[in-house]
């Protein structure tokens, strides 16, 4: 696999998870005032932060979501619901606060950053919580040809891993894979055929609404798309085919993924889209999938089958397919949750119980 | 059915959620600045919190936890993994803030409370966490006879309904119900049956721990207890049923899930034992229902078949089976969410956004 020498260093910086760690915390987790091994998932969250943390009290926050938005010239084929320009209405929406991922983010008591890695609009006036990082004002059309350059990818990649940078210098313990993009569950399904082989039909859904031309049509797009692309796909070569049928937020969230790994930063996966960047996250860096949270279950068609085949069982199944990073910011509280039970109970020598 | 004034004059007050206002809110969250229907049970959440409330912005905060202690004469048939004394000790702990459902409630800010129904220990040190409104020291065997006489139940009862009075005083608009109790699986597993049809062994679990004398016996006790009693079960008054098998906890319960009801709180129902709780009370006040959430499926053996009887899907399944209120903590972080996007997102006009 040919990586620049920037992502190699990343993939270098990240190590599987010790055993040894997991065993420590899983001894601490048994000796609390509970019955053994009754708070379920919470203790495999707080097992999976000590292992990477490597330090107690494990840390939940400060945590920061990262929302980013960029467009896709693939909407020019009819297989969005909404027009291009809501990408863009979007990222306003984000910096005053009044998206979903917004009161999320509040209700979780986390950071909230917006970036824009490629949105056809001109540049968003200066915000303190906004990345203006535009990368180009959206993709190619992935039905006519590969929806970014090799350039545009990699520079994309470079951001998402300064993201990260910037998110561990501030002391970030945890950082979420949020997105904004019309069309880019269009993106998404055909990175999940691409990489794990799935077809066109099995990864075509609604996305944020049905599609004008109907779901027969996207699963077209996305046929077509694929056999467009298909020299750069059957290399395998992860950021060939990213490059190929991704996105330039896709390509940022792959950065994100990987970088917060490189940095001993949990990186709370999203939906849909995020966890089609952390797939290909993992096939640059397969020791990825160890810092990696899966929050929730998208209702969208096909996320359930992807996570599946990952053998991945999500935080949350509440039927939620809005994306920005609203599952991710659920599934922070819930790693909060976790965090506080590993580091507040009593032990039961100290309750005066014994087993 | 023959019920005491004061549980008549609480069922009075319970009425069916109308219609009207859930459509309000559906209409209002038809409106905000995301995809139709896509926060999923995040909606349905926030339409139940309207419907209930009847008044924006909704709150799901203040919000209290009730964690009700008490112990169970049926321990005596070695049911329990933990001694008697393990409640008492716990009850220290909640005190202390040193359990599992201190933790979470620090984790969803919400405030928390302890309440000796009936310990079998001495009176608790004043403390301003602690109801002490023990009726009991525990109650009797039932595997023998009636667990409680009607006058206890009632008393129970009323104590579970001055909690949520008191609590509608302080301002709270949610209550959680908690509960900590050794032996009280075994209770709830009787209820499940005199109440749901359900066999013995279908309702029979590990509880907090194996039993010394293992499932088998557990189940058998279990037989027993609803064999001993079944003068009273046949009847199917629920009070008469909730004595005879139930616990001082559990009856307290009963009477704070009407009460919070009666006073327009949304009732946040934990786990295996809470649940018993709640069908106790829907058989006293069918409407009791609209104003409760089902926070989270107990690992414990039973409690899927329960919900699934009940029609309902919990809000979260993460394999947690230690009671307390925990999972009831944990919905209430997914109730503020709810209720934050209700209140703080942007309309789709007001972004610009045209459906």
């Amino acid at each position: 696999m040919q990586l620049p020498a920037f992502l190699s260093e990343e993939c270098a910086r990240i190590a599987p998870l010790s055993q040894k760690y997991a065993r420590a915390a899983k001894q601490r987790l048994d000796g609390l005032s509970k019955p053994l091994g009754s708070l379920g998932r919470l203790e495999d969250l707080a097992v999976q932060m000590y292992a990477v943390q490597q330090n107690t009290p494990i840390a939940a926050r400060p945590a920061r979501m990262f929302t980013v938005a960029a467009d896709h010239g693939v909407v020019e084929e009819g297989v969005a619901a909404s027009p291009k320009a809501v990408t863009a209405l979007m990222v306003h929406t984000f910096l005053r606060g009044g998206a979903a991922v917004n009161a999320l983010c509040g209700a979780a008591g986390v950071d909230f950053c917006v970036v824009d890695a490629g949105v056809d609009a001109e540049a968003f006036a200066p915000d303190p919580r906004l990345v203006n990082a535009k990368i180009a004002r959206g993709t190619a059309n992935m039905a006519l040809g590969p929806a970014m350059t090799r350039d545009q990818c990699e520079r994309a990649l470079a951001l998402g891993i300064s993201l990260a940078e910037k998110a561990a210098g501030d002391g970030m313990r945890v950082v979420g894979t949020g997105e904004m993009g019309i069309g880019n569950t269009t993106a998404s399904s055909a990175l999940f055929c691409a990489f794990l082989d799935f077809s066109p039909s099995e990864m075509t859904g609604m996305g944020a609404g049905m599609p004008p031309r109907g779901l027969v049509h996207k699963t077209y797009v996305i046929e077509r798309a694929l056999a467009k692309n298909r020299e750069a796909l059957v290399t395998r070569e992860p950021l060939a085919v990213l490059a190929a049928v991704g996105g330039l937020e896709i390509a940022t969230l792959v950065g994100l993924i990987l970088g917060g790994a490189a940095r001993q930063m949990l990186v709370m996966i999203d939906g849909f889209i995020a966890t089609a960047a952390f797939v290909c996250a993992q096939e640059i860096a397969p020791a990825v999938r160890d810092y990696c949270v899966f929050c929730h279950g998208s209702a969208e068609t096909g996320h359930a089958r992807v996570l599946e085949r990952l053998n991945v069982q999500p935080l949350l199944d509440l039927g939620m397919r809005v994306g920005e990073g609203t599952g991710a910011a659920l599934g922070m509280m819930l790693l909060d949750a976790a965090a506080r039970v590993y580091n507040e109970m009593s032990l039961l020598d100290d309750v005066g119980i014994a087993l």
